[in-house]
């Protein structure tokens, strides 16, 4: 599998991935053996989680990679002194020699457990990083506010992605689309990624479609088939059914609503602000919805794209219902589309207000990530031929945990997780119904005994000796898994407000290895 | 030329491009005459002005715009009710009628003045809006944002792009290190952008280079070679400079820095940050650039990562002049890097604190645009078959200016820009030396009357008869072009916080043909 975009091959990094290994090989050290830690160290958004996306790209990126002659050239021109055997060494370096360990994409993950163990030869598995972290944190960024937005708006609602125009470049928008599908988005307006990934995508029209008619006398075709096959005269009757309702509506919408609905009877959804919304867009939605239903076919409903959401749509909806008793025709049924710079306050405030809209259309706030736009996850060098490495810094929360680590989740008789537990790679894994003692990485007061009722390890090998998966996992599947925990994770921990710090643990072994680690390594200043 | 990135392609865009298409055709409008403004309603990051980025882009996909069979058949798959003569006219679409007039690349723009007209066939007119979105929505930002951070560290500092891990996707740093070089920027980390744009590309080690050193036994080398070829023990050399200094520092770092400078002597720049700046880094920086100097090389210098940029930059400065004392050599010229986090306040509150940095490494507030991660550039119909068109809404802001228009740029006989005025197309351009009167498009007690020393025509020509520029403008001209720029336009417009508003204006007979048009579009709401 090749990664979905072609810029993602192995010129995608920093120069000194490149200036590293250099050194690294005219050093002997090429094939010294090192692991890495991929990790974020704060949750994003305020919340106490993440969702972790990102993997199956960079499978395809760890299984593509290779330099071609003129990539080589290239980077040869930009390290001009460098020794020329180390370009032919470069032209053979693939990642074979790598085993990489990994959390299931989709997954609810949080702060300081690796997310991808890397291990193998140091120039190797150094020289991945950027494009490993490129690939990890907009994606995992962006897939965790779809999982907020998604629990924001509730999970009866329909939301759909809009975010293609707004995005940070094309790609910014390719990967919003997948990864906010992946986060429990249920379609998207961008056509390519419906192409690349399978997702849903729908639309309908924009203020410029309706502008674009400027009266009946633009619609050059004035019938229409119903369900049974038969023509007929579709404008006469929106406009003899107008008469009925007793309407005042602006007449150039009503013919591009009449235009819109001849070209998709079975589609008809309608953007209801350009001119009035309440005045002239819903009594023309109303008009054309109802013939439509006269003709057999079911019209799908509206889009509000301007105003008071939460008043607009149950005005609305009264409309829908108000107008069955003047025509004999139930279109109460029909949907509430809204759609103007929704965040994630505007869903809490209109849950509040209470509102009738049954799907959401998000761009901006949902693709770029307003909130905060970028994730900080880090790759770290934790071991290297067998020794634990480790950087030191005042900043606490910054401190890497050294060695190589397994990760368990542990959970209650309730079927809810408790916490991650990290160990030392290789020691026993904590037992179900046995009382295991699980530490706060950096705060000596803070213990809990946890007798979990099942253990569940979180890596799995994703790559070694040159393979990865037999068969990818699908992106609905993976979508299907971040659905269930968002119901699977105790509530607190989710809450988008104020939610209850999830513990991440080292256990007492691991706990007491580090903080000798810390103690021999760190030095301690003169004062006075 | 052909987009940068393959997933810049006709299927780009939201589904309701199709779907409108598809009516408009259906509808015997396809060929309509239609005329559309792209522009943006408001400044970025509470500035008075914008960067106008993404045409040189945006010409590769109108150029190279054509539907393939294959994206036929998804298309269809879409829209399965639809005509199948349709996909057959979809299949011939081309851009070779539109024309599309726009502002210079690179201009310093502001709100409502359209960066680009496109006038054509309805159908091809609308659906590349997206497309165009996207490829200037995130450009014009980021280039806006990298012009701030221009002017917030000063022109004399060299400032580097280092976001490719945290951009929003693989084309998200892509178009990241292009259109902030565009802005101001000297040069990127990101090696796949140097191969692409000829952007300058610099890089050194990181914190795991160092980190992978657990002492001087990693070093398998001991020698160097000087610059008059002789080889010398640098190892020893090293040590004994440090000697010399009195140095304690921490011998896992020196080694690291010892394999760099043998790897790169004419290229030595160290990451001092990773034990302790002062105590540690700074000194065995200067151990090692001593004794590089000694050979014939010029080392570069230190980069600092963490701690507070104004102490320790004046304090390593302090101590490359001291050393000088001791050894001889004189280093107090080695360059000093600063990366830690920076965005606009962190340059100002260091310009005001004062700080010895030269070099500025700036990553995720830069790509991301983390203070306003969105632009909001719109597509707007103004004109269809020659009638102007307008969608009226509450909020004044967001009112369309409708009809075709002109734009100048009226210069005083300081030279610089004293406004931008729009004018109904066709109309007769603003004369040197004559006074012109010149309203707000809303306010009707704001009018100035201007007598301009100069007048420019912001629109050129950049595609007619399917035809662009002969020849593409460089991105190093137009980095040019911005920098120049920012030094011609008065400064209280450009400046970054309580700028004064450059004011964008409308002619006396654009503004009465305006309003008449409001007032008859308008309805007028019946309270009581």
């Amino acid at each position: 599998m090749k990664p979905i975009n072609d810029l993602v091959n192995p010129l995608l990094t920093d120069l000194y991935q490149l200036t590293m290994i250099y050194t690294y090989w005219k050093n002997g050290r090429a094939g010294d053996s090192a692991a890495f830690d991929l990790f974020f160290r704060k949750n994003p958004f305020g919340g106490e989680f993440a969702i972790f996306a990102g993997l199956g790209e960079v499978l395809c990126f760890v299984e593509s990679f290779a330099f071609t002659d003129e990539q080589i050239s290239y980077v040869r021109s930009l390290m001009p002194q460098s020794e020329p055997e180390f370009f032919q060494w470069l032209r053979k370096l693939d990642c074979s020699q790598l085993r990489i360990d990994a959390i299931r994409e989709g997954t609810v993950v949080f702060p300081r457990v690796p997310l991808i163990r890397v291990e193998g030869p140091l120039c190797v598995a150094q020289i991945i990083e950027t494009t490993l972290l490129n690939l990890v944190n907009y994606p995992t960024l962006v897939a965790t506010n779809a999982a907020r937005f998604r629990m924001a708006a509730g999970f009866d609602k329909v939301l759909l992605e809009f975010g293609l125009r707004r995005a940070q470049g094309p790609d910014g928008a390719i990967s919003a689309s997948r990864y906010c599908y992946m986060g429990g988005f249920d379609a998207t307006s961008n056509v390519l990624a419906g192409r690349l990934f399978g997702i849903p995508v729908r639309g309908t029209h924009a203020h410029s479609f309706v502008l674009s008619y400027r009266g009946l006398s633009d619609l050059r075709e004035r019938m229409i088939k119903d369900t049974t096959g038969h023509t007929v005269d579709f404008v006469e009757k929106v406009l003899h059914m107008r008469t009925t309702l007793g309407g005042n509506s602006n007449e150039e919408e009503l013919a591009a609503f009449i235009a819109y609905a001849q070209a998709f009877p079975e589609n008809f959804l309608a953007l209801v602000d350009t001119y009035d919304t309440l005045s002239s867009g819903v009594p023309n939605f109303i008009c054309v919805a109802t013939v439509l239903k006269s003709l057999g076919y079911e019209p799908v409903g509206i889009r509000l794209d301007s105003g008071d959401l939460s008043y607009l749509s149950k005005r609305a909806r009264r409309m829908f219902a108000d107008s069955g008793e003047k025509t004999g025709y139930d279109i109460s049924g029909c949907l509430i589309t809204a759609s103007n710079e929704i965040d994630e306050d505007v869903l809490m405030s209109l849950h509040k207000e209470g509102h009738e809209v049954d799907v959401f259309g998000i761009g901006t706030h949902l693709v770029t990530c307003s909130a905060q736009p970028a994730l900080g996850a880090v790759y770290k060098l934790v071991e290297i031929d067998g020794e634990p490495r480790i950087k030191l810094t005042q900043d606490i929360e910054k401190v890497t945990i050294p060695g190589r680590k397994d990760a368990y989740r542990l959970y209650g008789s309730d079927g809810r997780a408790i916490l991650d537990l990290l160990v030392q790679h290789g020691d026993a894994p904590p037992v179900t119904g046995k009382r295991v003692l699980c530490r706060h990485p950096f705060n000596a007061l803070k213990r809990v005994y946890v007798t979990p009722a099942a253990v569940v390890p979180l890596y799995a090998t994703v790559w070694e000796s040159g393979r990865g998966p037999d068969e990818p996992v699908t992106l609905q599947k993976t979508r299907q898994y971040v659905l269930e925990q968002l119901n699977d994770i105790r509530a607190d921990h989710l809450r988008l407000n104020n939610p209850t710090p999830y513990k991440v643990s080292l256990s007492d072994t691991l706990y007491g290895y580090v903080h000798d680690l810390w103690e021999k390594e760190a030095t301690i200043a003169e004062l006075g």
